[in-house]
Order: C-alpha cells, then sequence, then structure tokens
C-alpha cells in the first residue's frame, strides 16, 4: 500500500496541491486552483472607493475553499485512500499576513469590519508601508540595533513589523481589534489543527526574528510607536517551528472536508521560495539554489552564521534545522528580459518567430547562442528594478554600453542575460567573501527553460549548473516537509534524499569562455562601484533630475 | 533678360545640377541623375575579382555623363539660354581622388589599367588607407610636425595623402604612372576649362595644405617612404584658388556638348558640407552652420586661426575667402535615431504608424514630445559610431544609462536625440574655451525636418535654431561661387545677401527646459572623461576584448 503526502503551494494568484509518493517522490496528482477574488488592488468586494494604488490584498477564504477543492481533486485523481496520507506540508507566499482575533478568525470576516481595507490579507507585494518601513530602518541605524545588519541594513516595506505599524497608523482602531497578526503560511496549518504556530522561516526571513535574540525588544518599539511595544510579545506570540516540525494533528472537521483522516500531520510551514530549494534537492551547506524567474532568489545553506553584508537575510533553521539559511537575491531577471522582448525587438524578428512557431525569446535565444563572449562589445549593467544583493538600492537604474550601428537586438538580449549572470556572480563572491563556501550550483524556475540563459549562467560562473528535476519545486518541497512532520523520514535531508529527484541534467561550462567572462567581470565591476557606491555618481544625480521632473509633471 | 549661375552638386550617388536666378536665388530648374556604375565596392565591372570590403570606388566617366544630362535639363525645363548663364560653381564629396594622366586622363580610361582598382577614383568612404594614415599620424607625432594639430591630431585614412601612400604600397607601378591626383571637385572644373587648379576647401580640409605653410615637406616625405618625395610638388602641383575664384572660361567643346557659351565662368570647386554652409546662407564670423543628417557637421568661421583641439580641421580661406574656417564633426547623428527604428521598435509602434500613416519617426517624435526634460531618466552618448569632435576617437562605443522595466521606446528615441544635443553642445563649448566665438546656430539637412530633433536642440543649447530655407544648400552655396566667379557679385558674402533667403523659421529655446538640460549636461560631461578620455576605461577595455573575439571568430 503506497503512502503518500500532500504538499500545498499558496501562490500570489493560485493554490496548488500535489498528492507525492513518499518512497520514491513521484507526483501522484497535481491541482491548481485561482483564488476567487484573485489579487486585490482595485477595491474591496461591494465598495466603490479605490483602494490606493501601491495596495495588494487577499481573501483568506479564497485560500482555504482554494485548498479544499484542490486537495480533494488530487484524492479524486489518484483515488487514494485518506489512511494513506501521512502528512500535509504548506508553502506560501510571504511575507502575506493577515489581522485576526485571538481564535484566528479573519478581521475582514468581522462583518463590521469588512468594508475596512486593514482588515484584509496584505499579500506580500503590497506596497503601503514604504513610510513605515523607512523610519523602522533608521531608527534602528541611530540606536545601532545589532539585528537591522542580518537584513542588509534594511527593512523592507513588505515584511510583517512594517505592514504591523502600518495597520497601527493607518487604522488604529484595525490595530486594536487586531489580537493576532499572522503570515498565511501559518494561519493555513493554525486553521488546520486548531494551534497557532510560527515558522522560522516567515519569522526570520519576514519577521525580524532571531533564534538566540528573538524579535527586536520593547525598547525599540516604544521607541518607535508606544502603541507598539507589544507587538511582538501578545498579537505575534506563539511557538516557532522550524520546517518539518509538527504543527499539530488534522482537526475532525477539517478531515471530514478534506476526505482524509483526523489527526494527520500537519508541518510547520516554509515561504515558497524556501520550500522551492528543498523541492530543489538542496537540503545541504555549499550547494546555492538559484530561483529563476521574473527575478531570481538565491539560498545557500551553511554551518555557520555570518553576516553579509547586502544579503536579504540569514536565518537559523530558516531553511533546513540546524543550518543557517542565506538568502540573496537580484530584484529583475526575467523582467528585464521581458521588458526587453514587449519593447525592443523589431516586427522583423516577431514574423520570424510567427513564421518558426516559436516564441520571440526562443528566437532571440537562438540567434544568440552562437555568440561568443564579448564579440557583441556590449555589457550591461542589471538594475531595471534597482540592486536587491548587494547594493540593496532601489534607487539605481540599468545601463548598456558598447552599441554601434550594427548591433543587433539579439545582442542586447545576449548583454542583458550576461549582466544579470554578473549580477549572480557578484553574490556568490559576496559570499566567498564573507567566508560562506558556495561549491555548487542548482537551478530552477522559469528560466531553466532557456538554454541561452543556462550556459550563459555557467560559463560565466565557471561553475557547473545542475537543473533541478522537478517544475514544481515549492509543492514538493512543501510535500517533503510533510513527510517529515508525518516521521516518513527523521530529518529533511532523508527525505530529500528519497523524495527529489537528482537533477534532470547538468549544464557544464566551457573553460575559454569562462576566462572571456572573468575578463568582462571585472569590468562590470567596475561600473558597479562608479555608478553603484557613489551617492553622487550621475545614475543617482540623473535619478534626482527625474523625480524633481516627475513632480513637476504631476504638478502642472 | 534674368540672369543665372548653374550649382553643380556631386554627391555620393548622384550628380544634380541647379539653375538659380542670381537676382533672388530662386531656383529656375532642378535635375538629379544618378551615377551608372554607383558606388564600386563590390567588383569591377567585367571582372570576378571581388574588391577588399573596405573598397569604395567611382567611375569618372559617371560624373561626366551625369552632369551633361543634369545641365542640359535644367536649361531645357527652364527655356534659359546659354547667354543667360553668367557662372558656373561645383561642390563635390571629399575626399574623393582620381589618379590621371598629365592631360587630366583618368588612369582607368587607359586600356592596360582599367582592371586595376588603384587606376579608379577613389571615394571619400573607401578605407583602404587605415595603415598609412596611421604611420602618417605616428611619424608627424614624432617628428612634432606642427600641421598635425590642424587636424585634431589625427591624419584620418579617408584623405588624398593617406590614399596617394595607400597607391604606392598596394600598387607601385600605379603610382608611378599617376602623374596626377586630383580631387573630383578640381578635375571637374579642370574639364571644363582645360585648367588644373586646385581648391582651398578641398587642400586644406582633407589634403594637408595651408595657405602660409603649404603642404607637409619633402623631409617628411622622404622619411615616410623614399618614393613618396614628390607627391606634393608634382603630383600634386598646380595653383591653389578660393571658392569663388575663377579657374578658368568653358572650353568650346563643353560648351558646344551643355549648350552653354564659350568662356562662360567655371568656379574653383568646393566640398559639398562646406558649400552648404554659404547655401544655407553663412558667410560670416560667429555663426555655427549645422548640417544635420546621418552625421552632424558644423562649420564656423573665424577672423582668426586657433588650434581649437579635437576639430576635424581649420582653414584659411576654406569656406570664405579671408576668414578661418572651422569644420568639426560628429561621427553619428541621424544614423543613431535610423538604427533605433530599425531595430528597437516593437510591432505596436510600428502599426500605430501604419494606422496614422506617418512614419515611425514621425510616430515617435509625437509620442516623445510632450515628455518634459530629465522625466525619462536616461541618458545616452552619443558614440555609436565612435566620437569626432573632440575626441577623435572611432574607438568608442555608444551607451545609455537609467532603463526601468517602465521605459518605453518614445524614451529612449528622445534620449538618443538629447545625446547627440549634448554632442553638440559639447562641441561648441570647445570652440568658446578656444576662444573661437559661437554667437548663432544656423541648421540645415534632414533632420531639420524634425521638430523633436529642433526643440531638444535649441533646449540644450539655449540658443534660438534658425532653420537654413533651401532643402538644396549644397548645390544653391555652388550656383553662389558660380555668380562670384561670374562677377554678377564682388564676393561671396554679397552674394549670398541676394541669393540665398533668411532663415525659414526660428526655433526658441525654453529657459526652464534649459536649466534642467544644464544639469543632465554636466553628467553628459562626465561620462565623456569616464569613458571618453581614459586609454583604461572600461570602454577601451571591451572594445579591446571585442576585437580580441571577432579575430577568434574569423579564425574559427
Amino acid at each position: 500500500m503506497k503512502r503518500y503526502t500532500i504538499g500545498l503551494d499558496f501562490g500570489t494568484e493560485t493554490a496548488r496541491a500535489v498528492l507525492v509518493d513518499v518512497e520514491n517522490g513521484e507526483i501522484a496528482a497535481t491541482s491548481v486552483f485561482p483564488y476567487p477574488d484573485g489579487v486585490i488592488d482595485e477595491k474591496l468586494a461591494g465598495d466603490t472607493v479605490p483602494l490606493p494604488p501601491n495596495y495588494a490584498l487577499q481573501n483568506p477564504a479564497d485560500w482555504l475553499s482554494t485548498m479544499e477543492s484542490a486537495i480533494k481533486q488530487v484524492m479524486q485523481q489518484s483515488g487514494a485512500k485518506g489512511s494513506q496520507v501521512a502528512g500535509i506540508g504548506i508553502d506560501f507566499t510571504s511575507c502575506t499576513v493577515l489581522p485576526t482575533l485571538a481564535d484566528g478568525t479573519p478581521l475582514c470576516f468581522v462583518p463590521d469590519l469588512k468594508m475596512q481595507p486593514h482588515a484584509w490579507a496584505k499579500l506580500w507585494k503590497h506596497h503601503g508601508a514604504q513610510e513605515q518601513a523607512d523610519r523602522i530602518t533608521r531608527l534602528a541605524e541611530q540606536r545601532g540595533e545589532a539585528w537591522l545588519s542580518r537584513y542588509g541594513g534594511k527593512i523592507s516595506s513588505e515584511w510583517l513589523f512594517s505592514k504591523a505599524f502600518e495597520i497601527l497608523e493607518d487604522a488604529p482602531q484595525i490595530y486594536t481589534r487586531m489580537q493576532c497578526i499572522v503570515e498565511g503560511a501559518d494561519w493555513i496549518a493554525w486553521q488546520l489543527t486548531g494551534r497557532l504556530t510560527r515558522n522560522t522561516c516567515c519569522a526570520g526571513y519576514k519577521g525580524t526574528w532571531h533564534k538566540q535574540d528573538g524579535f527586536p525588544n520593547q525598547a525599540f518599539l516604544q521607541a518607535l510607536h508606544p502603541d507598539l511595544v507589544d507587538l511582538f510579545s501578545v498579537k505575534v506570540s506563539g511557538p516557532i517551528l522550524a520546517p518539518g516540525q509538527k504543527v499539530g494533528g488534522l482537526s475532525v472537521e477539517w478531515a471530514r472536508r478534506l476526505g482524509l483522516q483526523p489527526g494527520c500531520a500537519v508541518s510547520a510551514s516554509m515561504i515558497d521560495a524556501h520550500a522551492a530549494t528543498i523541492g530543489g534537492g538542496v537540503s545541504e551547506a555549499g550547494t546555492m539554489f538559484l530561483t529563476m524567474g521574473t527575478s531570481t532568489c538565491h539560498m545557500l545553506m551553511s554551518e555557520k552564521e555570518v553576516l553579509v553584508p547586502g544579503i536579504s537575510g540569514v536565518v537559523e533553521d530558516g531553511i533546513v534545522p540546524g543550518l543557517f539559511g542565506y538568502e540573496a537575491g537580484q530584484a529583475s531577471v526575467g523582467d528585464i528580459f521581458g521588458w526587453f522582448v514587449e519593447t525592443g525587438v523589431p516586427v522583423e524578428y516577431v514574423e520570424q518567430a510567427k513564421t518558426k512557431n516559436i516564441s520571440v525569446h526562443r528566437l532571440l535565444s537562438q540567434k544568440a547562442i552562437g555568440l561568443k563572449p564579448g564579440q557583441t562589445g556590449l555589457l550591461a549593467l542589471d538594475w531595471w528594478n534597482g540592486c536587491r544583493t548587494p547594493l540593496v538600492d532601489a534607487d539605481l537604474t540599468g545601463m548598456i554600453m558598447g552599441f554601434n550601428l550594427l548591433t543587433r537586438p539579439e545582442e542586447i538580449y545576449r548583454a542583458l542575460i550576461e549582466g544579470t549572470a554578473f549580477g549572480t556572480r557578484l553574490i556568490i563572491d559576496l559570499f566567498h567573501q564573507g567566508g560562506v563556501a558556495v561549491d555548487r550550483l542548482r537551478a530552477g524556475g522559469g528560466l531553466t527553460q532557456n538554454n541561452l540563459v543556462l550556459q550563459v549562467y555557467a560559463d560565466v560562473m565557471g561553475l557547473p549548473i545542475e537543473i533541478a528535476s522537478s517544475q514544481q519545486a515549492s509543492a514538493l518541497g512543501a510535500a517533503v516537509l510533510g513527510a517529515v512532520a508525518g516521521q516518513v523520514y527523521p530529518d529533511i535531508h532523508s527525505a530529500v534524499n528519497k523524495m527529489v529527484s537528482p537533477p534532470a541534467r547538468l549544464v557544464l561550462p566551457d573553460e575559454a569562455n569562462h576566462l572571456i567572462y572573468n575578463e568582462i567581470f571585472q569590468e562590470y565591476k567596475k561600473l558597479v562601484d562608479l555608478f553603484g557606491r557613489q551617492p553622487a555618481s550621475s545614475m543617482k544625480k540623473l535619478l534626482e533630475i527625474r523625480n524633481r521632473a516627475r513632480l513637476d509633471v504631476a504638478k502642472s
């Protein structure tokens, strides 16, 4: 009799369930349902007042209904029985947070609050808390708070601390009614088991929590805003569990609704990008996992904690218990290539792609793959959306150098890919300089479909790139957590060894190309220094002039 | 009875004749004929051997046949009689040179030489003499030759000296047979009158001649190559006349062929871009004339000779006798905009232009004209074809900084225009710093059709831009020379006052925009210094890597 676990993957637009064979990681069934309300960024249902432009909310009822449908569907498709399911794991976008009552009822379910935007779940990309984030960062700098340096010196507007502070300032009455603020990831586990816990991954990377030091202390909260004093001690309370630890057993009510067995183990949750690391087969120190999509996330584990300047976070037990999980990132990668294909490719190419019945991306890749490193003469700084690691600076812009009258679109496309590869190499160098080893590279995400991207990355890094076998790495990672919580395996590492297939393939670097890229990378680094690290650089000055011009235009 | 002069304009692809009323400059008739053999850059007629890729030759028989057809046609169209034509003026591409026998017979007309590429006319853009040009420059540097500094420190491969040296080294037997080497401009006047002269414009700007110092001396020639010793004294001999001076009267034979009167005055010739200055109505010191097309030529006159570093040349009597004519230039301007429209504009825009029945250039201009200076956040270095003035460096490349994921094609288009405007401002500043006044700006050429270009230029310069009235400024300038040689007017200045209409219109700068552009121009200058003036800049290094990569590709 086969045994399974369920991986639940809550994305920005959809919830997904996978039913996974614990013996070999085979996915017996997959089901995806879109959230009925999607991303709520125009107005609340039944309201006529538009939301501010930087708002992005969600309806927690959608999470439950899509989860229920997806689980039922995978059980039905596979023909598996509830008794065959050994555990449930959850991954979720983060930081997606929800204000609730003490019993977990979302404030937006409370009749007199449902027309209040701040009573709803704030999606990760809700950007209403920039002012609060800046104030947290500034005060932490002034007070020399040690925790600030674990986050590259900057607290993001996307994080729980900023979003809670935003509720306090923009809707104090909601803040008062809010007895708890909780990540969607933890709220789902709470719903399923009746037990409120937090997970080390969300708490560490997005909740300013540290295993030894805890949350920012009350003196800091008092200095920031007196009404925030009890934020962490009361509204963010609850035990903090590492991924794979058991939150509890499935409640009788949910077991009935889902057709599973009461008491079925539910694991502590994880952030989706971090779960992808596990689902990508990385559970040990020294292998960097790149999730390459519109942006790129770089995950790395190590036995030691080092403060690497400019990374997004380092969290003990953040990915795999017993290791320090490091996260770094590039703010735009596939987004840049997408921008170029939308904005900068001539008719002739679009027609060629149509004739060949391939995408423009593929056409450009085919044209560019035969070029030698350096042959285009182009070099790009990949800051179309600012620079996350290592500069932690959104106020930077993209640059391309080396144009001549014969420069072709595929050359620009290749240069953009190379620019992002240099950006990744800068991050790897940063870890090396910080004393954190990067011995191997593994990649997942949509961009691993593009051979040009992979070859350029391998050649720039001078390292083989292992391509993760699963196309559903986050959900598979969640299923791995379910298997650990359900005691099928004693730990994540053993579970990964059984449940995640070896890399689908290996992209090997070309040594001659690598040597040329070494030279070009020196120039990339010079440009990073010139434009990224000097406060009075032309790039900074242009942005300042641009911002003034935009203000003028807005006024007139 | 009306009186006329004929302006002959020999371009790269066509010869044009205009018949101009000397009283008011009205163009009574225009005629254009393409050269039957065009630009000979693949192989010689009747030959199977391809020419080297950097060759560009012409057939002088084409010049004569098209001239004859064009003159006959304007006479016929206008109904004017030969007796009404008071003079003929000529402008020509330069440096386009022709090896001949002592009587002016082109070597390519000599039966046993007609299969020899070096016996043909070398068009201005023939680039076979780069090695010779570099050696002339190096030796002149070593010997501290004063004339080198009049040409921005660099002798071009396009010039007579380099092209003659190329013939000597690549085809010594042709060099021996060549009794004379002459500009097409002067060869036409020689054909029409039977008298060999040179003109100060071609000789000064493209022939390393100086009114006081003459040509490079024999010691220099001896050091360069012993067989060159008699180059200037024998093969480039003949009196040197300023534009408007009379070469002689039309020969009986040519008068018969053209239907004109024998003895009709033929003026000393000019380079086409320089003739456009006169045809654009500029014959006095202090007004810079910009011929804005694929590239831009900047002409300026002054009472004094100053060595302005980086300009293309300064020549006494080079444009108007009695004044020093300065020439500067930007190697690519309209070419950059054309490159962008060909290479970087998406389908959607091409379709919009089609729907509106306008060009893509116009569509982009319409979309971009409402943007405020600085609003795009973009800044471009306009070096798609290197930088002529002031850096005199072909080994530079274009750059754009300031991209983000919302950057639109019209913003890039505007930034490219702004980049070229900053390039012109750099040239104006250079003249000011050198002590040569630039009081007014007048512009001609195809780009004056584009209002966005004109407004950006006016705003960047902070000066009104006068738009030349004639669309055929070179040919009109040549007709002015005919009127001076034919003694209708005593000098070019008086002739211009009568024969060239005042500017068609004036584009005024916006003061607020100018102040913003002043700030952005500071950043442009910083980038010029960073990338253009440092031998070890990243831009230089990238080109070095590119050249190696291209060599590798060529080898494999």
